[in-house]
């Protein structure tokens, strides 16, 4: 074992100093003045260049492949594997494109603050080109060693195993059945009103509210916090969690389903195995799990009728008693089905169209058939024909909504939908095990739920695979048909 | 200069590390949860042997070595002594050492946040005996390289020049006439009477007040911010100044003074220039220097009746007109001299008393004449003699009360004298240039006096030495009759 200790040690080195970059990316985003970019861009590029180099140290594969003949015990060896996965994908990349990376990110991210507000395409789209060609150099370089198609060696990095032929066929079905849904839904919704709650719902309330609700699901504020940010994110580290949201005084519904959704992210990362932290088998499972996790809380559960009636007695105590807050109409507002422009705004059942429309602009930049130019009209034609929505010089709410990009995320917006499924699937076994979660969900006990992600999910951190963690935790391998069910009855058969 | 060149991107590299634990030590006083300081401690004691790795890198050695021979100008072989000085100083020590003091501070920074609020010195004591601990042996390491005493060796850290013999001399002569002056001044102060003005001051009206006086200071809030934190300080990086300060909703005026001492800090700081920064000869000249700057303008300038009269407008915009909030109200508030525990929120005149005692206690521990244990004691026999106050049982409000020695930041103390001296002589000089200052002052105009420090102080950073940097501002070397002088002129002919 004298070699796999020797790992542990490297990969908590690895820990702390990614404790370092976490909380400097999440002042980032969440504190730093406009003026100090530039310095910061290049304080976190030399700071990218020594985390990649700690992580390919060339000791690191000596020690892997002498600790392949150590007797190590069952989560030793997921570890194993789980250490020689990240090592063979982090060293395949020359640490001059790392840091080239890492200083195109920071810049096209601060250019996207900037000229998303002012819609400015042409302002934005060189930075993000220039994003873009380095991805596709990474993707290159990848697929050269692993064998995958340029577009699916990125999206191994996020979902381990997934393959864009298995998505195409995933997302060719749901294409087959999601228009229609959307269209019975909105018909069926067209005799349902609603009254819109009109604000000022003063920020200072609505986050006392927040912090109220993320205390009911569970959230340690011991060892996290919660601040404001253009584009929400669950940061820090799992040892202090930083989530961050965005308020607006005229709505409060989106913010805090936002909060829910960025504490069931928080929830995974405050609950991973804390003897194994540092190691890379100690981090959540994949990009989809971790969706599946925040949509568990904001879409299975959060939405819910039993959820809303439980947290309702602190929205009466946060913005007093008025018809448009009593409970259905409520349930009605977050269980409004409306084709529209914006991503994070959407609901759950047309969210899947826009990481369709995503996923395939993405596949085609990185494979190499379309340029960056051709980002805004692609965005426009796809998104008339999924939603019948027009996008025509509208960058703001169309093509630069998202920071994914900017970031060089490319491969990791099928996670979203993918997340949905996962969640459907959870949520399903746990009706299964406790047929009466609903009524505890309403009286605001949550410890069934909790335990049964904790024991399924949460302190499985990768142990296991994203298959092997579905199948023993619902008895079955990833089905997407749990969601379409999960969509038809809460919006079609309610 | 290829030597010269290859040093400046060595300097830049470290300055772009330094920018990363800057922030996220700040993170670490204002933002992080209580819950996350073990996982924090062993990130920024991984970080620190980082830090310390890259400037005591032995191809600085060489590079040092080179440059000797190349030709190089006034600023550039400032430039290289200053290199030489800092790798000199930082080479001294393993880097075991490093570690270990970094994790210690860390730990005990910690625990004197928990204990300081509990008043229990018993169980602050191990942690501190542990810094102190380490700190010995940082100097005995030190003293074997440089020759100086064991205490000596660490004041050089931040007032490079100084010598205890000096301070002794200074100190000796400011303890013949403080306690007799002190004396003075509260008996003419007896027949004074002011109106304390009664809260509740709520936080956001302090905030948005602190805000403004920074502004019209010339703080760049686009590269800075200001926040709280249980001990105020300037920290950050010169591109991204971070202050922080407390509030106490019973009292506005020590937060707000507070806000306008740290404020001189970081006008040194964001005014430094802007091509050197990465440089050891980019910044700040000492700690005496830089405390010179926050105390020219809470002392020299902040409490004199034109200033105040400047920024009265302000105060009874945030707090209303109340006849406690009359200009000569606060003007007798901000003079009032008053013998009292915390050294944060003493007077400048009993504030030497507050430093000479600091010193005395830490130059007999670092030299060994002393235990931790003695602390407390001592503390109430000197706090006893020099101001006539008992500190028995007291430790919160006595020898917890500064997070320096947490820090290790032993020789530190004598800089805050040494600031008020250098801040009265340079204040002198700038009434002699502009005899009309005190007008400009009242009616709000601060160019010269910025104009002045810019040219003589904050654009020389540490190009010159600390007695040159003085001669050529002033005209002589540091005379401590211009201290005494101010405080008999503001105090007792006012
Ligand atoms: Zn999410
Ligand atoms: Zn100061």
């Amino acid at each position: 074992m004298k070699a796999y200790k020797k790992l542990v040690e490297k990969y908590e080195r690895i820990h702390h100093l990614s404790h370092m970059q976490s909380i400097v990316y999440w002042d980032q985003q969440s504190m730093m003045p406009s003026g100090s970019s530039d310095a910061r861009a290049k304080a976190m590029a030399e700071f990218g260049v020594i985390i990649h180099e700690a992580s390919v140290d060339k000791e690191i594969a000596l020690l892997l492949n002498d600790a392949m003949g150590e007797n190590l015990n069952a989560i030793q060896k997921a570890s194993l594997r789980e250490m020689q996965k990240t090592y063979t994908s982090n060293t395949i990349l020359p640490s001059d494109l790392v840091k080239a990376q890492s200083l195109a990110h920071s810049k096209c991210n601060h250019t996207w603050i900037e000229q998303r507000a002012n819609n400015n395409w042409k302002g934005f789209e060189p930075r993000l080109n220039e994003v873009i060609k380095l991805s596709k150099e990474e993707a290159r370089i990848r697929s050269e060693i692993n064998g995958l198609s340029a577009y699916d060696s990125l999206l191994d990095l996020f979902e381990p195993g997934m393959k864009s032929q298995t998505l195409d066929g995933i997302f060719a079905d749901v294409k087959t059945w999601l228009p229609e849904l959307i269209q019975n839904i909105v018909e069926k919704q067209k005799s349902q009103t609603f009254i819109k709650p009109q604000g000022i719902f003063k920020i200072k309330a609505q986050k006392e509210l927040g912090v109220k609700v993320m205390k009911h699901l569970g959230f340690d504020f011991n060892k996290g916090r919660i601040d404001i940010s253009a584009h929400p994110f669950c940061g820090g580290v799992p040892e202090d969690v930083r989530l961050t949201t965005r308020y607006d005084e005229n709505d409060f519904v989106q913010s805090l389903m936002g909060t829910i959704h960025e504490t069931g992210h928080a929830l995974y990362e405050q609950n991973l195995p804390q003897d194994l932290l540092a190691l890379p088998v100690g981090q959540a499972r994949s990009m989809g799990i971790h969706e599946s996790q925040s949509l568990f809380f904001e879409m299975q559960m959060g939405r819910s009728g039993e959820f809303l009636k439980s947290i309702h007695p602190y929205i009466i105590e946060s913005f007093g008693n008025d018809e448009a807050l009593a409970l259905d109409n409520l349930v009605k507002i977050y269980s409004k089905v409306e084709p529209s422009l914006i991503r994070v705004d959407a609901d759950e059942v047309t969210y899947a169209s826009h990481v369709i429309l995503r996923y395939e602009i993405e596949k085609a930049l990185i494979n190499g058939q379309i340029q960056t130019s051709d980002i805004p009209d692609m965005w426009n034609d796809k998104m008339q024909e999924a939603l019948g929505l027009n996008t025509k010089d509208n960058y703001k709410n169309a093509c630069m909504q998202d920071v994914h990009w900017s970031e060089g995320l490319f491969g990791y917006f099928p996670s979203y939908t993918l997340g949905a499924m996962y969640a459907a699937q959870q949520f399903n076994t746990v009706k299964k095990v406790h047929p009466n979660i609903n009524d505890s969900i309403a009286n605001g006990d949550l410890s069934q739920i909790k335990s049964w992600l904790k024991e399924n999910i949460w302190s499985n951190a990768s142990i296991y695979s994203t298959d092997e963690l579905m199948s023993k935790a619902t008895g079955e391998s990833l089905n997407p048909k749990y969601f379409k069910e999960h969509l038809e009855n809460r919006y079609l058969f309610n």
